[in-house]
């Protein structure tokens, strides 16, 4: 055992504060990490506060995780000390059910979650990215390219995959139309990433504030969801829409804007249900559907595109005693486009 | 021009009654037929009823049109008189954009139905098929293979191919686990077919008064959906639901009976959104998707396959001046399980 200091939330809705902690020893087939920066994703705010009422206290929140291997287990042969790495949103999954040979291991039971979850046969809980190291097995730890800043790329273990699989997954490239809903941690994700797998890429905000930045990071056009003009200029041009907005939103308005076969592709969840009009899809064969991070073998993908293409996140790093701030300016969306907190603030 | 006998609603919710009206003159690429027999639809009743106000009257209803060529234009190349032909829901499409080429025509702008729509640049509406003849384009001409009867031959052309096209379009086959929601005029039609092609095909109906029926076309499981076992039982297992069901149903109690990567293709529209829940697309890459009928290609192309298969409608014939007692037992959901008027009756 080793002792980690990290902050964590007592209880739910209490403000972050600082806490020590056990990192379980290393076995064979594990790497441990010093963790250099960690992401905060909406999703840390929600468990927190238990808004999925999953939640496990004192809970150590963090899945975008990036550091530096110290050590590996005699067994590990892909990672040695020094390496950069990243870990995401799970560092167990179910391994004998056919569903992980096909790539898709995030959609089954047996996840382990990297925050808020259990370890594997025990009740031991997991204590996530916002603290200084962790101990991950080999198979769930991701390689980060070395010409990424490891700051910059910690919001790619999350933030990138929920774009970057569903991108792939519905075929966004040359010759394919895409629309982003939303400019946000997820969204400007959005936008890198699809302008680099060559989609035309539309960016649908709000307001027209982050124009300017949604053209520099890729966006071919912009427009604002609060003029109504946007949804008859755009009727049936799309092939994909992501969308990354978690408020209840009309999302009939945005199945017309598909061409026919398009897929509207929630990523971010609205609590309550949303009335869906069934004529959009049946008049045009549109699909409405949804899709949860990726699997490990998609994020290393992800990850080695990230690295051939230079694209991080836009980040602000902040230290680690900013962090009940930085989720109050989050709640506001108040932030361009990720937080990241530097763990050398640990102090 | 020559007459046609057949039957109108003369304004909305108004009684079907005996009507005279113009074909239109054959063109060079024009068939014409005399019509033995014409299902009745369930859209047929609301187009009477101006359901979804495109209602034109007087409205011969009718697109489930089964008869025999007795002459063809100078330059119609494919039919002859004597033939067995059949004709669906559109007699008239945009043939000049892309998407005539992708063999998706019937989602295009420009389809013009087989009644109550208008023909191509002409304000002289179309007439359906409860109605003695019926001039037609070559090119929306269907053939019906010689060995399928006409009368249950008949609603193929619009039950069939509504079915028939998305079990397609999403894979349907051997290896697959699909299931039909309701067991009415289009879901029998939907277990035949699943059937045919190799699926492993379950029924969801409301009760198990139709079992006998459901297993004897071809089912190999039968469920009640009034039963709430029925939804933990089948959580998770299969890869392709279509619904035929166009009442107000809990859309994401059958999106949980999904596996990962499954779809949930809506065939029969409630008029009323539904609330949908974004975590069961979300949490296992689901989708909801919508289909409409089929391009004339996949028309001729399931007629084809209903010949190699020798499937048919399980069909009630009727005399034309039972329609307007047929639609009232439509409503009662008292058929089995399509009503096919014998246009012999017409006098």
């Amino acid at each position: 055992m080793a002792l980690a200091k990290g902050y964590a939330a007592p209880a739910a809705k209490a403000p972050l504060a600082p806490f020590t902690f056990e990192r379980r020893e290393p076995n064979d087939d594990d790497v441990v990490i010093a963790i250099r920066y960690c992401g905060i994703c909406h999703s840390d705010i929600h468990m927190v506060d238990n808004g999925w009422g999953m939640s496990v206290y004192p809970l150590v929140p963090g899945h975008e995780i990036a550091g530096v291997v110290t050590a590996v287990g005699s067994k590990v042969t892909k990672f040695k000390p020094g390496d950069h790495v990243g870990v995401g949103c799970f560092v167990d999954s179910c391994t004998t059910c056919a569903h992980r040979d096909v790539d898709r291991e995030q959609y089954m039971p047996g996840l382990v979650l990297t925050y808020s979850g259990f370890e594997r046969g025990s009740t031991t809980p997991t204590y996530g990215g916002y603290s200084d190291s962790i101990v991950v097995k080999e198979g769930y730890v991701l390689s980060i390219p070395q010409n990424l800043p490891l700051d910059a790329a910690a919001p790619l273990l999350c933030a990138g995959i929920t774009l970057y699989s569903p991108l792939r997954h519905w075929n966004a490239g040359p010759g394919k139309k895409v629309a982003i809903v939303g400019m946000g941690g997820l969204g400007h994700m959005g936008v890198k990433l699809a302008h680099a797998m060559g989609a035309d890429v539309t960016v649908l905000s709000q307001t027209l504030s982050k124009k300017d930045d949604g053209l520099r990071l890729g966006a071919n056009r912009y427009y604002a969801t609060n003029d109504p003009d946007t949804f008859t200029t755009l009727a049936n041009q799309f092939d994909l829409l992501i969308c990354t907005v978690s408020s209840p939103i009309d999302w009939n308005a945005y199945l017309n804007l598909l061409k026919v076969d398009g897929t509207f592709v929630i990523v971010g969840a609205p609590e309550q249900p949303v009335p869906v009009n069934a004529f959009p899809m049946i008049m045009s064969r549109r699909s409405l559907a949804g899709s949860a991070i990726g699997s490990i073998k998609e994020t290393q993908e992800m990850l080695d595109f990230c690295g051939a293409h230079d694209i991080v996140a836009d980040i602000e790093t902040i230290a680690i005693g900013e962090v009940n701030r930085a989720y109050e300016r989050i709640a506001r969306s108040d932030v361009r486009y990720r937080f990241v907190i530097d763990m050398a603030t640990l102090g």
